[in-house]
């Protein structure tokens, strides 16, 4: 697979794990699940199939120093830099724009810096299987199996099959849901017939700009105009409308494929619940990273502590609970409302000495 | 009141509010309530009533030189060290001793270091009334309003009234009943003729020898050895009984009169609950102590932090818990269990690598 290379989206921030994720220090960017980072692990686990030099990261100009110290055996040029985030489009327009100059026939598996994937083995296998399908010119999406009615994701669903590759079944994809109501959500995961999308696919980098230029034609001018002039980059971006690939370019794009990864134990850590969910737990049902627990009658919890200086977390008959711990920030909260830590971020963006804690 | 002196009890430790009172910290020399330790308090409220010179501490070596440098104010000579800790009879034996020396006609007030009291002018009123019927030879106790039917408290029994003292009514003790269970401490609260034992006397230092030599007459002996001989203080109280001034004295004795100070606003501070009555609560009734507490949909919760590097405690969602962070360690419980933080102390000098965490 001498022209395949891996482009990890690496621009976004991340409010629902804060207090670890801030600003200057992004969800993709900490050590959530230990001791690599997410990035870390990211870069790390595609292998052997990607070695460093095949992996591109698309980041902001922020971000891009933090990232490349991470994983330093990826080379600095491979590091795109958005002047501005645009979404997923644009992120990957420029991704593409700067692969097709390094390889004409560049294939890009296009994916994200901050999920968790439990079977690295069989994630390296569908990236293999979906290569293949690139190869003939599809659009190929990964597919989650979905776990429950989840009403955050995005839902593609199977349409006729499209034969093996690799050993895996692909299918058309017949149809993309963003968000779906919990009712449509149910039915879908009841189906049988739709996975999650991941956000994470798989094309040639010249058969995006074939899409770019069919559905996105003003964005595809935009990006000829940085080709042909380079620094013209930023007074460019600045005029290039925000969306996601997937409504710029999914939802009405022909030949597209999706390959359902089942068992990939892939998991979006896009909250506290999240991670608890994916670590393992003790012989209480307690998730701790970073500190010592010492537990009376303490059950389902989940202790995150990146503070330097603690020793000891003493908990007495707390269940389900969430307590982080980052040094200046202490976070207390129920599982089942960790989505609401966000709301925090919100509080203090509103408050004049707030900048010091996001 | 010339020859009126105070005697703060400060050798005992108190695992009920670990992980902030340890062995090297004991409760009474640490910053429960703010900016001043228990023991710093204990020695400010008496003023003007006994002024520095006229205060006495009976600790050990261990705590000596922490305790004065918090109250640098009471003279080095005025700490009487205790070899040992022998529970409270033996410390007043020592004190006695001690103040008796000094001054013959010295009336000592036994008062507690690590007890939290709301109206401090009133309770140098009570200490004042006690002095007057000291001096009538009365062995005299600080009673206490009782709140609710607390079975680990000591009770005294109201008997004939004194008459007046300061203008505060005096009765003779009747009884004393440490501990009782529930049924009978429903009875005493329910029959207003009982007070809790406050562990506070008034007496003059002769009359408390005298009792001992009627009561405890080999103590009584030991104390003259140590007289005739202070080099021999080591040697003589490890012979010394363990025992408590009210078991050792205060049941068996005549002449004991209780003063049932009503509206002092006493709480004996004796763990994290405890706590929480004693300081004021904001608007969401939650108490925070050395944090800022940003918080969402929380209630009744205590917040004592003492980790200098903590700037921001967020909750979310919790109510009636107890979060203590003393920067090694950080605790949480229900404030209905908050009682049982002991276990954690005895599962920690349980454990080889636990001598760090008490």
């Amino acid at each position: 697979m001498q022209h395949y290379y891996a482009v990890i989206m690496a621009g976004g921030g991340g409010t629902r794990l804060w207090p670890l994720s801030r600003q200057a220090q992004p969800k993709q960017s900490i050590q959530l699940l230990g001791d690599e980072t997410l990035f870390q692990i990211a870069v790390r686990r595609l292998q052997p199939l990607f070695m460093p030099d095949k992996v591109f990261v698309v980041t902001s100009a922020a971000y891009r120093d933090l990232l490349h110290r991470q994983a330093p055996d990826v080379p600095l040029e491979n590091f795109i830099v958005e002047p501005a985030p645009r979404g997923t489009a644009p992120a990957l327009g420029l991704a593409a724009l700067t692969l097709r100059r390094r390889d004409p026939l560049a294939v890009m598996a296009c994916l994200t810096a901050d999920h968790f994937i439990a079977d690295e083995a069989r994630f390296r296998g569908v990236l293999a299987a979906a290569h293949e399908m690139a190869l003939k010119d599809y659009l190929v999406t990964l597919g989650i199996a979905p776990t429950y009615a989840a009403t955050g994701f995005g839902y593609i669903q199977r349409g006729a099959a499209l034969g093996d590759a690799q050993g895996l079944s692909v299918y058309r994809a017949a149809r993309f849901k963003e968000k779906p109501a919990r009712p449509e959500a149910e039915a879908m995961v009841a189906d049988g017939q739709h996975s999650w999308n991941s956000g994470m696919f798989v094309w040639r980098a010249e058969r995006l700009m074939q899409e770019f230029a069919w559905q996105m034609p003003g964005f595809h001018h935009q990006l000829a105009q940085i080709e042909a002039e380079p620094a013209a980059l930023t007074a460019v971006w600045n005029g290039v409308v925000n969306t996601t690939i997937d409504y710029g370019v999914m939802e009405g794009a022909e030949q597209v494929a999706v390959i359902p990864a089942a068992d990939l134990g892939w998991n979006d850590v896009g909250s506290w619940e999240s991670l608890f969910e994916v670590l393992p737990a003790d012989g209480a049902g307690n998730v701790v990273v970073g500190a010592e627990l010492l537990e009376i009658a303490t059950r389902n919890t989940l202790v995150h502590s990146t503070n330097p200086n603690r020793r000891l977390v003493a908990a007495l008959g707390v269940h389900d609970l969430v307590v982080v711990d980052t040094g200046d920030i202490l976070l207390i909260c129920p599982r089942e409302r960790s989505q609401e830590v966000k709301d925090f971020v919100t509080a203090l963006k509103a408050r004049a000495d707030g900048k010091a804690f996001l």
